[in-house]
């Protein structure tokens, strides 16, 4: 199998080109408090501030301009709990294009109405996996739709990318760059981006605790998606892809587990000093870096802030 | 008197020079969908990003940094409710000088943090004008520190305009600039600095109906500060000064009023939307151009984000 060549430097590249008339280049942000709390140099990207509110509209978007005009005309299909399913139907719309969304019971109530408002078409389905990928399987028979996998595919894995290859660019250089990791599309893609331009740079990926997949995978050494997800952190319940595993293991040096109650306190950090809206998956990476200082202490550090699609009737730190 | 010629172009500009070390210069953000709910080109100057989370480090840094040494030796000192206190203790220790700050009893917690976290000794009064006045001339009294009004001082003054003159150069061009009135140091600095550069430039201040005090001194053609404020924009509760009030009716065109209800909306709408954490005083540029749409839409609108020192444990939409 080859799949470990199947996304390269040059695809992120061409990722760029492609979704550059459609996407933001969001900006680097710096603060002093976290750098003193750190003991590093911290640039994050803020990709909260990317169209649809999260890095997702990178890849999405590269999918859906890879189309040729036939399939491109039946539409893009996929299913997510949230933020790709809103990027997918904010890349079909500017492409002028039918887009398919599956959501299961339970999504967060500010997601499914991003995705409304951009669009798509959504079905609903039952909170499982194989539930998910059965409707998504019956849309794309019933309308011809491609899907558009939320991370398990080469256009979207060099779609987010993109966010490291920026990141590099406008930092002026990097130690180390963190990223969460659910599905793992957007660390490997950003490990791709950066580590091809500069090899020298030390990735990680952030996960909670409570969806250990990507770090049992590590630890074992082969893919491990045995897991039942529990983490406040919405948008990394999903289990790694295969190819994006393999691509990890090239790549990224270390799966860094992080608490919920890390990921909370580090979500209000941000929001406190950064100012910044993130969702708490965005809020494990600036854990992970105060959990496991040796890492980072004394470093230039690209710091990936995924998104800010958050519910603001409910926040963690206050309470039910 | 000519109270309304002691601030001008040149002097934003010298104070520009001279902070320049020191502040942030704040990122411009756009926002596709506040430009659709508003119909105007919304340019939001992000001074939430500022240093102390708030433009008020702009004029204190000015007013430190114009001392001559013998008189900066002896500190300063200042009466606010939360932001300039911050801006000022931060300002000193740029300067490594010391900062006394009058705080009244009732304060934002998270701002009297700041202040503290910056370096500044707090003395602690009543929350009457008259009681923040008097403790503040009793510690200029023993000290010899240099009162740093917060807003009735041509170097504060200045150095607000400097967030005026760094939006336009950053938006390529304004028809209109909206920025928050409390005492008035922000809108007649930025008034001063726009339309020195471009006359055409129409300025409108925003207030809180409930500290109606800038409102009523246009209505009525005098300065009118009888007031008793009652609002949840605490940055905005401080009545007009006069050196502003003079330099506002020349460079102002008029004050727009908005709602305790349109200010927590259009807060809301800024974290959600924009993935900006703002306090209530930001949001009431945004209410007043969702307000009155018949000075804004269909322009190129910059947009003043004054601060961002919320208390994350109490926010307005979520009730008590």
């Amino acid at each position: 199998m080859e799949t470990h060549s199947r996304v390269t430097l040059a695809d992120v590249r061409d990722a760029a080109a492609r979704i550059a008339a459609h996407a933001q280049v969001t900006p680097l942000l710096r603060s002093r408090s976290l750098d003193e709390l750190s003991g590093a140099q911290l640039f994050f990207k803020c990709e909260q501030l990317q169209r649809a509110g999260a890095f997702k509209f990178r890849g999405a978007c590269n999918a859906v301009w890879s189309l040729d005009e036939d399939s491109a005309r039946r539409g893009v299909v996929t299913h997510s709990s949230g933020n790709h399913g809103a990027a997918l139907a904010l890349a079909a719309a500017t492409r002028g294009i039918p887009a398919h969304v599956v959501v299961p019971e339970g999504a967060v109530r500010a997601k499914l109405a991003a995705i409304e408002r951009n669009g798509a078409t959504l079905h609903h389905c039952a909170p499982s996996i194989a539930a998910r990928e059965q409707t998504a399987e019956r849309v794309r028979a019933e309308t011809g739709a491609s899907l558009v996998h939320p991370y398990a595919d080469p256009r979207v894995i060099a779609g987010q990318g993109t966010a490291g290859l920026e990141l590099l660019q406008q930092s002026g250089g990097l130690d180390a760059l963190i990223a969460p990791v659910g599905g793992g599309g957007l660390v490997s893609g950003c490990a791709i981006a950066v580590r091809g331009i500069d090899p020298a740079v030390a990735v990680y990926a952030a996960e909670p605790e409570g969806a250990p997949d990507a770090y049992e995978s590590f630890r074992r050494g082969e893919r491990f998606t045995d897991i039942t997800p529990n983490t406040i952190a919405d948008g990394l319940r999903g289990t790694i892809g295969a190819i994006n595993f393999t691509l990890m293991r090239e790549n990224v040096r270390e799966v860094l587990p992080v608490s919920e109650a890390e990921i909370v306190a580090a979500m209000r950090l941000v929001w406190e000093r950064l100012k910044q809206v993130i969702e708490p998956s965005s809020a494990t990476v600036l854990a992970a870096i105060l959990r496991h200082r040796e890492h980072f202490a004394g470093r230039r550090v690209g710091v990936v802030l995924s998104g800010g699609n958050v519910d603001l009737d409910a926040l963690p730190w206050l309470g039910a």
